[in-house]
């Protein structure tokens, strides 16, 4: 008997008709003879409504009051799943966050997970009941809750599995798992079996979204292993686990655009210890995420041109600050472009296998598109090109890198084909 | 300084619009220098909706996920009332109902309170806030959430009124007060300065709703102070409170019609110990609300017919149980009828003034109304009619006891003037 959790997004609980499909499949899962727990978001645009509702009475509405009002979109889902699992004669049981043991620590609306102490849940699956628990929501040391941020019911979820020694954490989407590239815009993008943490992370900081980033750091640093399956269908989806020398010999796992970047650019920024740290700590302080950073000083002491990428909905902000900035660094002008995209390759296999870059960059620059920036790390390489060219740029690296290739995975395929469950449990 | 707590109404928060007019009439009380607390249902059709969804995923839920279920509307109001009043500029804080100390017990759907520790209420109070509270729920020993049933808000706000030695309880409807009748059915009926807990009470249980009754008899047994009053207008409403000998030169305070109710007859039942007790404990058991019952045994030891009502909406279910239990006493047959109504005339003054029954009966004779059963209490007289001929009883009795006069309570109007919040505040 294996311990799973089961996380489903607000897409996959959207309205009562969804709720019941997500119960039928909780159903099968005890079938098997697991024990399940089961993590929830708010139905469908629940959250968007309450949000909407709220700016009514209030356009800057308190962040205390802001997570008292979005709690209720995750409540309303346990307690709606709850009684369609009991309609189908699976006892059941749901507990909002805190009454799971979620303890949350930090800002409101964007809490952290402090502690979990889930002897709550321990009791109802010795009552073999199944375990339905609000996602995103923690309680803090003043008994208030605190929700998680955009995303926060990933987090509940691996540190629920993390907590509860889970044998998986399954994250159930309205799509099949993890695939190579964006299927609607390179048609023949394959699932993947498997993926390392580490791809995931870079996957996820791309915009690809699958999985929270902070969800899938927690699950690496703890071992918990993940899968990324469909709520329509029932099959294997992709697991998220740590990396295997069988991984290696893929090169490039996936191909990735973000087009919600813009670039900005601080032209001929003098070399002096300091300057990058006044520039991103102002940055920070705004609550900016920036993304890719290049400098690139040709000789010690020479200006040169310092270049990074923030979301596209922070330009403005960020424009701000640099422009307070500026006179400090000594700045001779600042420059921006909405109009770009950041395209990455991401592949464990990058660290033994050279030339990868070299193979990227004249793949693009054979169909013209024009490199603006390039930022590597040890498992991923990134450009930013125009906008307009991102789709193309996406195929082509697609292509380049055989990617729609399956029998470049042979190992790893068969691996993924024995399923997570059958992971020997371990030890509490 | 007053501490005040106001109640309001699922209609008087039925919209954004309302919670805004709602933050506004609690700014007025503070700039008067009274403490608030305020008590909130869900707005409008939130709990409505609610049992909707839920109905849609199963047709007979669970009560403790219904309490689950149902917490989440009034947790909305608190959230977006403390919004409305920040943007206010109101310091407040909105908690929900275990968070405000209130604790429950009993069955979920259908708690009661068990007690009020308002620690944290006291906190935000010397912090100068408003606190706006959940009304309608509590938390359990086994830290569930439990709701108080149908009008548990005003059960909420008397009990937080008792635990913080409030000044007054106000209660916000969309109506200015308590009338001497229903003014959509006898246009020259007057709101009431004041009424007694116990003539309160006769009403509420005749369907004039205004307060639930769980909530007056618990302010009557602890002397809360009572107002009700509109959220729409700025006008003094109708306070409840002890009576006073003024009050008894009122003979009838007000009339009222229920016609939710339907008459059910065992004919010819045998007069015999424990008859009465058969029926009416299987009525119990099977949650019906009897309200009159009238037995007339001719002579001991002859049969009688028994007549009780119970609501129109518990009439299927009721003739189920007295169906069972009819072979057991004995009964020779069962009638009912849902076309009739229950006419009251109520007034503390009727215990030291004699002929008022018959006064009643004789106006209703001269208009040709049929009575077909007669109660009594000390301060009410209840017939049973038919249900087309209510609106005309009403008029008709509103008229005989010259309701319409105003001159009629001189003093209790003086005494109605000085506002609640000027009485004395009673040692904590």
């Amino acid at each position: 008997m294996a311990l799973v959790v089961q996380k489903y997004g607000g897409s996959s609980v959207a309205d009562a008709a969804c709720m019941i499909n997500v119960a039928e499949r909780i159903r099968r899962t005890r079938e098997r003879g697991d024990q399940v727990v089961v993590v929830v978001s708010a139905m469908g645009d629940a959250t968007d409504d309450l949000i909407e509702l709220a700016k009514q009475v209030n356009p800057d509405p308190d962040p205390r009051e802001m997570d008292m009002l979005l709690a209720t979109g995750e409540q309303v889902s346990i307690a709606i799943l709850t009684m369609a699992l009991h309609r189908l004669g699976v006892p059941a049981i749901s507990l909002t966050g805190p009454q799971a043991g979620i303890f949350a620590e930090g800002i409101h609306l964007k809490g952290r997970i402090r502690d979990v102490r889930p002897e709550r849940i321990w009791r109802a699956l010795r009552e073999n009941k199944v375990v339905i628990v609000a996602g995103f929501q923690g309680l803090d040391s003043s008994d208030d809750i605190v929700t998680l941020g955009r995303g926060g019911s990933d987090m509940t979820a691996v540190a629920l599995a993390w907590a509860l020694k889970a044998d998986c954490c399954q994250f159930y989407k309205d799509v099949p798992g993890v695939f190579t590239a964006d299927p609607r815009i390179v048609p023949e993008a394959r699932k993947l079996d498997s993926i390392s943490y580490d791809e995931m992370l870079e996957l996820a900081s791309m915009g690809a979204a699958v999985l929270q980033s902070r969800a899938v750091e927690f699950a690496s640093a703890y071992r918990v292993p993940l899968e990324v399956l469909s709520s329509f269908e029932d099959r294997p989806g992709t697991r998220v686990c740590e990396e295997t020398p069988d991984m290696e010999k893929i090169i490039v796992r996936g191909v990735a655009a973000d087009t919600q970047q813009a670039k900005i650019t601080l032209m001929e920024v003098p070399d002096r210890p300091g300057i990058a740290a006044a520039i991103f700590t102002a940055m920070a302080n705004a609550g900016i995420n920036v993304d890719m950073i290049v400098l690139n000083v040709r000789a010690q002491g020479q200006r040169a041109d310092l270049s990074f990428t923030v979301p596209v909905t922070d330009l403005k902000t960020a424009l701000k600050v640099v422009g307070e900035v500026v006179p400090e660094v000594a700045s001779t002008g600042v420059t921006h472009d909405a109009d770009i995209a950041l395209v990455s390759i991401v592949g464990v296999g990058m660290r033994s296998h050279s030339g990868v870059a070299a193979r990227m960059f004249s793949a693009l620059a054979r169909h013209g598109i024009d490199i603006q920036m390039i930022s590597t790390s040890e498992i991923k390489i990134s450009v930013v090109i125009a906008k307009s060219q991102a789709a193309e740029a996406v195929r082509v690296l697609h292509r380049e890198f055989e990617l729609d290739r399956e029998s470049a995975t042979p190992r790893a395929r068969r691996r993924a084909a024995s399923p997570a469950r059958s992971r020997a449990r371990r030890t509490r």
